[in-house]
């Protein structure tokens, strides 16, 4: 078993399975990743909402890799355990015009600026005295696709790529299945905190060291992702319960978003804060569930806000 | 203020306005409400898979009431805080052919019985060793519509109905938009435990008193039900971690069936058990979350299954 780091210039945008590795390892060997923040270091703690709005989305979510895994192929599992990750103190997140799931709402660019306690012990200040407790994870983890080309970092596919998905955290393992020789792996976009959903297009955006073990399971099918967490997930921010704002109807998209704009609005009118703010808190700590997916012809999605981050 | 008493023979099958009250109670009074399971009664700790396929449908989800609460006037909200529940120590969980999530995969009637320890202190036991903890919620519950009629009790609407959400338990506060004079509000179809989804079509379906304080806040306009919990969601399950399979793609319904259907593999193949049993315990516990929203075209919807119910 070997340890690797793989230094933050070792990075690509999107997905081509020609890429040249930059790294090769056998099963079982740890690898450490320095990762570069989403917006691919174009964002730096004196950016203003005027920055989002210039932002270059060629540069966006850069992925550190990829790593050659020896012996992979495809009809393989590649499983990922996260060993630690190293939040360094700052994060961003910001409401990106025409990203989102309220983009219809919030149509002008915002930034929020976090700076946080490395050893997580207490939560991230945000505005009007709220405040995040965080749980560092990474949003960008996965590998080359079969089909040849650059694909787009943006959306996740069943070779993982931009899950942004909380439960990808220190402890957890990974388990994905493998397309191309090789597996060719990467991750990047770290987060601080996020809730489920990611629903304003960002979560705490934080670059980190990574630290991982990669392992490989032969010939062992897998249709899509598969997560083993062993430890609660939201214990560090379930203490004081939580609101939940509901929709009802024939649409689970729509739903959601009914759900969230009425989350928004109940936090921004407690906190006295623009509703903007109040969306990208949701983004950093509320969960989109599905609470009922039977009753014709009418599901429901609940916003899940913890009350721990309210004052 | 004011404590009542309803029997379960006050009940009635599906939304109506033109019902008459079986009681009417001021703002600040408790109620509590016997209920009858899911089944009308038709199901009995004595039933098999074949008294599943011969359920009549037009006695399912009784709910008790209605009441009319004094002064309660559309564009009202109707506050109910859930007091206590008082569960009964027998329960079913059903495969009902044509319902459920994965109603094409499953389509042969199924039955479970649990028996239960009334206290809550220890979990259900299940087949192979597994074993699910408890945490009772009302599933049906909610008012008359303003629009005049018979209205199914299936789906549930902004008025409530047939939520099935598992956050509506003891100690948490349900407010409603107000649709007609004096709300109508009636409740039953309880739960002794439940994932986000109901994914299979039931829960834990179980008789329990249920005792509520209703609170009435004039001209407080609301679009959908919202939910205030002052305690954790999953504290009582949460211990051991959990499994997550994921679905990923442009259509969260596709997603939710595939993120299941794995699952349901999974737990299957783990437990040496049916996979109509893996379907009908993943009713029981498993949540289905949106942990991503917002990256295009593919979201991600998770089905997290807690290892606490595992051997």
């Amino acid at each position: 078993m070997a340890t690797h780091y793989i230094e933050r210039r070792h990075h690509h945008f999107g997905w081509d399975n020609s890429l040249s590795p930059v790294l090769t390892v056998q099963p079982g060997d740890i690898v450490e990743f320095e990762t570069i923040d989403a917006s691919g270091g174009q964002l730096t703690p004196n950016s203003t909402a005027a920055d989002v709005a210039t932002l270059d989305f060629g540069k966006v979510n850069p992925a550190t890799g990829p790593i050659l895994v020896e012996g992979a192929e495809p009809g393989d599992a590649l499983v990922v355990h996260v060993h630690d990750m190293k939040p360094s103190g700052w994060g961003w997140t910001a409401n990106i015009p025409g990203f989102g799931l309220l983009a219809h709402r919030f149509t002008q660019p915002a930034l929020v600026h976090w700076h946080y306690d490395t050893t997580l012990t207490t939560p991230a200040p945000f505005k009007a005295g709220a405040s995040v407790p965080l749980k560092p994870f990474i949003g960008v983890i996965g590998q080359a696709l079969a089909e040849s080309g650059l694909h787009s970092v943006v959306p996740p596919r069943r070779v993982g790529g931009n899950m942004d998905t909380a439960d990808i955290c220190v402890g957890s393992t990974v388990t994905f299945p493998v397309e191309v020789e090789g597996a060719l792996f990467s991750l990047g976009d770290t987060h601080a905190a996020q809730g489920d959903g990611e629903v304003c297009g960002t979560a705490i955006e934080s670059a980190m060291n990574v630290v991982v073990e990669l392992q490989l399971i032969k010939n062992r099918t897998l249709k899509f992702p598969i997560i083993d967490n062993p430890s609660p997930r939201g214990r560090h921010i379930d203490g004081k319960g939580y609101l939940v704002t509901t929709g009802i109807g024939p649409d689970l998209m729509q739903n959601a978003i009914e759900a969230l704009d009425q989350m928004v609005d109940l936090i921004s009118d407690r906190l006295k804060i623009e509703p903007v703010d109040a969306y990208m808190l949701c983004s950093a700590c509320a969960d989109l569930k599905i609470t009922e997916i039977v009753d014709q012809p009418n599901w429901i999605v609940g916003c899940h806000f913890p009350k721990a981050v309210l004052p």
